[in-house]
C-alpha cells in the first residue's frame, strides 16, 4: 500500500515518524499551516505548523487532564472559559459537567471548520446548546471582556509562534483579573524533558501571582517525551485537599485516583526552596 | 555533518527515529543482535534485536522506578536478585540501598561485556563488591538455585524472542518459591497503550499466586508509549502502605510521592471485578 510518511522532530536529531495512509487536508491559514492526516496507529492527526498537536487514539490523555483537575477541585464550576482548543476536545470534556455555560475562544476560525469535519469525535461539541465560539486572539479577548469565570482553561500550543504571548506573566496578569473568587485557571505548560528551564522561571511568576500555583504531569504519548506538565492556579483552591466526589462517567483516563497523583512531582521538577 | 539514522517501529506504521552522530558498535550474539549508537540527543543507546533498551538520557526513569518501590517496601532487604539487566541500570540503583549482596543472572554475557565498556554511568556497579553476576538462563537459574532473597526484580527485555517465557505464569510461581517470608518482586510488565489486552491476562494469573498484585506506573519516553508498566509481587507487603523513611540520595525521579502515586492506576488500566 502506498503510504505518506511525516515526523515530528522533538529535539534536532530525534522525534516521531507516522507512515499516514494519506494527507487528507492541507492549508495555510492567516496563522499557521494546518494538515490533517489519516493513520492506521492513531487515527486521524492533526498537525499545526508541522508539530502534533491532537490524534484520536491518544487525547484523551491530554484532555482530561487539561479539563478534569480544574473542573473537580472546584466546589460548583458554572462558566468556563477556554482559551485556544479549537480542536473541540476540551470543551467536549468541560460539557462532561453540569455547567451554566462554556466560552471557547480561537484566534483561527479554520481550525475550529476543519476539526467540525474531520475530528467528530472532538468538534462535535461545538453544537452543544451551554458552548459559544468566539474566533479572536485570546490575548486580546482577556484583556476586553468583561465577563468573570469560575474556571479558566488555556488550551494553547507552545510558546513559539502565535501561541508566545500565552505563556507570559501579563496574560496569566490578565486572567487572573477575569476570574471570579474561588476561581481556577489550568493551562498546558509543556513538556518536563525539553522545557524543564522555561518550566522553573515559569513556576517563579505563577507563584507570585497565585496563592496556589501547581504543576501537575501526565502522560501523553505522541508529545515530546511521552510526559505533559499542566499549571493549576488558583487563589483559593488547594486540587490536593478539594476534590468533588463524582467524576463524569465515561472517562479513558481521569479518576480521583490519578487526580491525587497527578500532584506528585518527581525529583527533577520538585519545587525547591529558592536560595 | 554525516548521520547514521536508525528507527523503531511501535505499530506497524509509526516509531521513532534517531540521527545518530555513528554506530559504535555492532555484534549478533548467540541470542540477539546488539547495537550501540552514539546520538546527540539521548547519549548512548543500546538496541537488542531493533528495540530501544536503554538511554544514557532517559535510563533513570525506567531503573529508578523497577528497583526503588520494591526496595523502599520492604523493611530490610538484605539479599536482592536481578533477573536479566545486563546493562548494569537496575545493578546501580540496588547497590544505592544498604545491602548484603546483588545477584545478577544475564543470558547474555556480551550485554554485560558491550555495557561496561560503552555505558560506563549504568555499569560501573557489576565492579562493586557486594555484586555477584552469574551469566545464564534465568528461568534455569531461578529453578536449580537453592538461594532465597528479599527482593526479585525481572529486568527482562519484552515478550518475545528469549525473554517470552519470563512473562509466564510458571516462572513466577518459580520466584515465588525463591522469595524469602516478606519478600518482594517487582518485573517489567510493558506497554500499557500497547500490551492492554496481555496486560489483564497476565493480572489474572498474578493475582492468584500473590496477595498483593499491583501494576504500577512510570514514564519511559524512549519506549512504546512513554509510559511503562511494572508489576509489584508480594505477599505481605502492600506498597501503598510500607515506604521506608530515607530513600536514597541525588535520585533525578523516584521520591516518596511519586511511590505513592505509581499505584494510582488510569480508567483504562483499572482492576475491574471479575464477572
Amino acid at each position: 500500500m502506498k503510504t505518506t510518511e511525516f515526523r515530528e522532530f522533538h529535539t534536532p536529531t530525534s522525534g516521531i515518524f507516522f507512515r499516514a495512509k494519506r494527507r487528507v487536508f492541507s492549508e495555510k491559514t492567516p496563522f499557521q499551516k494546518m494538515e490533517v492526516y489519516e493513520t492506521a496507529s492513531h487515527g486521524r492527526v492533526l498537525l499545526l505548523d508541522g508539530l502534533v498537536q491532537t490524534t484520536e487514539k491518544d487525547e484523551f490523555f491530554y484532555h482530561e487532564m487539561l479539563v478534569h483537575p480544574a473542573m473537580m477541585s472546584h466546589p460548583r464550576p458554572r462558566d468556563v472559559l477556554i482559551i485556544g482548543g479549537g480542536d473541540g476536545g476540551a470543551l467536549r470534556e468541560v460539557l462532561r459537567h453540569l455547567i451554566r455555560g462554556a466560552v471557547l475562544v480561537e484566534i483561527d476560525a479554520r481550525v475550529i471548520e476543519v476539526c467540525w469535519k474531520y475530528f467528530p469525535g472532538l468538534a462535535a461539541s461545538f453544537g452543544d446548546k451551554r458552548a459559544e465560539i468566539v474566533v479572536d486572539d485570546g490575548n486580546r479577548f482577556i484583556r476586553e471582556t468583561d465577563r468573570r469565570f469560575d474556571i479558566i482553561l488555556v488550551d494553547s500550543s507552545d510558546p513559539v509562534g502565535p501561541s508566545a504571548v500565552l505563556h507570559q506573566q501579563a496574560f496569566y496578569a490578565a486572567l487572573k483579573r477575569r476570574l471570579r473568587p474561588g476561581g481556577v485557571i489550568a493551562a498546558q505548560a509543556g513538556a518536563p524533558l525539553f522545557h524543564l528551564e522555561h518550566l522553573r522561571k515559569k513556576r517563579l511568576f505563577l507563584q507570585r501571582l497565585f496563592s496556589f500555583a501547581l504543576y501537575y504531569l501526565g502522560p501523553v504519548p505522541t508529545y515530546p517525551g511521552g510526559l505533559w506538565c499542566y499549571a493549576f492556579l488558583s487563589d483559593r483552591v488547594d486540587p490536593r485537599k478539594s476534590l468533588r466526589k463524582k467524576a463524569p462517567k465515561k472517562l479513558k483516563y481521569y479518576n480521583s485516583d490519578v487526580h491525587r497523583s497527578a500532584f506528585a512531582l518527581p525529583e527533577f521538577l520538585k519545587d525547591r526552596p529558592l536560595r
